[in-house]
């Protein structure tokens, strides 16, 4: 069957076995059950020991379920799992197999016995030694974690595919940690049957996805995740966070996921050559998918700097250059236009100082002059002066719709500036707690 | 005089006066003003147009005052400062010029009159166009914002010197965030005598700091320059942060002190060959002063990586390798030992891999077995499980006395775990929000 159709029975199902079951949260299979009561389609507890499981009613086996099912949960130990997949045969689409205990610590039989019963039965398989998946527009939660312990995103623009369920995890707090949201959220372990590369296929197709983050410790066919990575790379903003680097996290990555990581410089040098997208780590994906989710990416690289803080300004300066983009002089009939109405005592150069006295609205006589001659806007706005408040973010709301240029803040995260952070977050203008990282941010945008 | 006894005048007065003291906070006079309210020593507002400010006795001028005053803070236009300085002969043993509009927009010969009216007066001066300072344990605060802007840190071991009145702001605020405290804070500007030369040499002597941040955009004699940052660096733990980087940041840089930057290639190699430590920007820089405000650095490289996330260990080992730092295989015994107590399916190398099955005391019992091996842990909790509780900080602080080695955490700043990240904090335990940041504070550590 077509990968993205049979992909479809495991991120929209219609409805869903889970087995292994349990009555409360203290068993992961109840954490999942608790999950699962969001879902608005059927879903068949399977215990033995019950009738019925958080009010609904359980199963004993999958044969005696009412009907086929598009996705089959398995959450029992890995030595029973070969004998429940046979029993799928024919009553399921798909399966999430979350146990470890496979090749990652040497069952490598046990592994490649799963992975022939699901060629056999013709099932797809996600996992094993996986996180399964969250997709909020379809009100699907397989997840092992109780809410509490991971609250998950809001809808949005962001999907997520990662090897490692901890990594996955972290970065859907990441990810609502910058006020954006989540398409959809995949964790696909050891890879027996369902890869990167197929979630890459499906993701390319997902209407709700604008930018993809895919964490990766190890590849199978490195030819062909090249051309997976180039076709979703020109239909979304692909980032990809590759570890297992060196030979330390090689090895820690073998006995994670039971898969090589190959040599890493081979790997870095070929997405470099195909312009595929790679961040050099966590925080710096995570700033970069703010950014993404937040803005469509445009060209260019000129870059206007616009500052309260002369030093901040300098920071930010430099981190441009360091990131190839060109912090160029305004043009002289603006700077003279500038010079007039600003006190004598403001900067008038890239970056455009306006001093410890600044007023808001100086921000948007800047803008307003210049957004014509930049490809993008890194503004610092530190609030320890009186003449910054809240008012900011209501004034680029006003005069944003003229401005369609990348724009990202620096404001510092010191309590103070709360609110105007958070109006600025809400018109979809990244904050980041510093210049370095807001000019990283802008990049982003413009490569 | 003495260098570092003419210092005590400016950081420690028994007598401040503030010329340009003003009755309300709306302008700078009255902020500085409400500031120095806490200040336990005698205070002389001056201002000929009142009787009295913020309930305190108001002079005409200096010559009305009854005292010659340690220490003098003009908070007047740069025009009217050469007369002001003037009016300090005999009067006063050092001043603060808070005002801009000096070499930094073209007035260089304002600027070297004021350098030679204190000369000539025999005054030491801090500026002009600086922020002033804050010394917790002198309860002297004389910057020109307003608490409510700038939330001062609390009393602790790290001191602050920059050239920029903006970053010292975001250093402060960065340095609050980090639960960290200070010793002194100090902007020193345009620098046309107190200069971060004089500074370092008062803050080696300082009992109170353990740790410098320096941010500096230019140096006056580069020679000079390396000599005193050796001197302090044997002393204390000096971090450096230089901006004016590349061509861009340079010239910002110019036109926000006057003063040149210098080949940023010459300085950063330089500093590499006397063993000064640079960070390479603001987030790297506050990861390193948190690590070392929090613990005593220490030798050796060989570090252990205890998580219960597979793909953060990965990350971390990563870092490490980057960073120059060994991950080094488990003693044989150790690992056989480990072996036999924990779940077959834990991953016993390094990192040490506790699974999502992880409890709180599988760390400790890794960090006791071990704590002989290596010369720094990082330990990764992923607050997502059930089985990481608060209780893990408490346990850490039982066998902390025994492992007297450097010790950082990675736990996600998700909300989930915002009691355990506070309880290791305050038994000085650094959390982080990334492997990789994690993994650059022991870095810091272990230099």
């Amino acid at each position: 069957m077509d990968n993205n159709k049979s992909l479809d029975y495991l991120f929209k199902p219609k409805s869903i076995a889970l087995i292994g079951a349990a009555h409360s949260e203290e068993k992961l299979g109840g954490v999942i059950l608790k999950n699962l009561l969001k879902f608005r389609g059927r879903v068949y507890p399977i215990n033995p020991k019950y009738g019925e499981l958080m009010g609904l009613k359980s199963y004993g086996s999958m044969r005696d379920i009412p009907e086929a099912v598009d996705l089959t949960i398995v959450m029992r130990p890995a030595s029973e799992v070969p004998e429940i997949l046979n029993g799928l045969a024919g009553k399921s689409k798909s399966v999430i197999i979350a146990a470890s205990g496979f090749a990652e610590i040497g069952q490598t039989g046990l592994q490649e016995e799963v992975k022939k019963i699901g060629e056999d039965i013709g099932v797809r398989i996600l996992g094993p030694n996986c996180m399964g998946l969250y997709n909020p527009y379809h009100n699907l939660d397989t997840f092992f974690l109780p809410y509490e312990r991971l609250k998950r995103p809001k809808k949005g623009n962001v999907s997520v595919v990662s090897q490692s369920g901890a990594i996955l995890s972290c970065l859907l707090s990441a990810v609502r940690e910058t006020n954006a949201g989540v398409s959809k959220a995949i964790g696909y372990g050891n890879a027996v049957d369902i890869d990167e590369l197929d979630i890459y296929e499906y993701f390319a197709g997902d209407k709700n996805t604008d930018v993809v983050i895919s964490y990766i410790e190890s590849l199978g066919d490195g030819r062909k995740f090249i051309e997976k990575a180039k076709m979703l790379s020109a239909k979304k903003s692909l980032l990809i966070l590759k570890a297992g680097k060196g030979a330390s996290g090689q090895a820690a990555a073998f006995s994670h996921t039971g898969r090589l990581a190959g040599k890493y410089e081979v790997f870095h040098s070929i997405l470099k050559q195909f312009g595929i997208r790679e961040t050099a780590d966590f925080d710096e994906l995570i700033d970069a998918v703010k950014a993404l989710s937040y803005q469509r990416p445009a060209g260019g690289n000129r870059v206007c700097i616009i500052t309260n803080g002369g030093g901040s300004g300098v920071l930010a300066a430099d981190e441009c250059v360091i990131q190839g983009l060109e912090v160029a002089k305004l043009p002289d009939d603006k700077a003279e236009k500038l010079r007039r109405v600003f006190p004598y005592f403001y900067g008038v150069n890239n970056p455009i100082d306006l001093t410890a006295q600044v007023k808001d609205e100086d921000y948007i006589t800047a803008l307003n002059e210049l957004k014509d001659d930049y490809d993008g806007f890194v503004i610092i706005a530190l609030p320890n002066v009186m003449g910054i408040t809240e008012r900011l973010a209501d004034m680029i709301k006003t005069v944003r719709p003229d401005i369609d240029k990348p724009m990202v803040f620096h404001i510092p995260r010191n309590g103070v500036a709360k609110k105007l952070i958070s109006s600025l977050e809400k018109i979809k203008i990244p904050v980041y707690p510093s210049p370095e990282r807001s000019v990283r941010g802008l990049k982003a945008l413009l490569e």
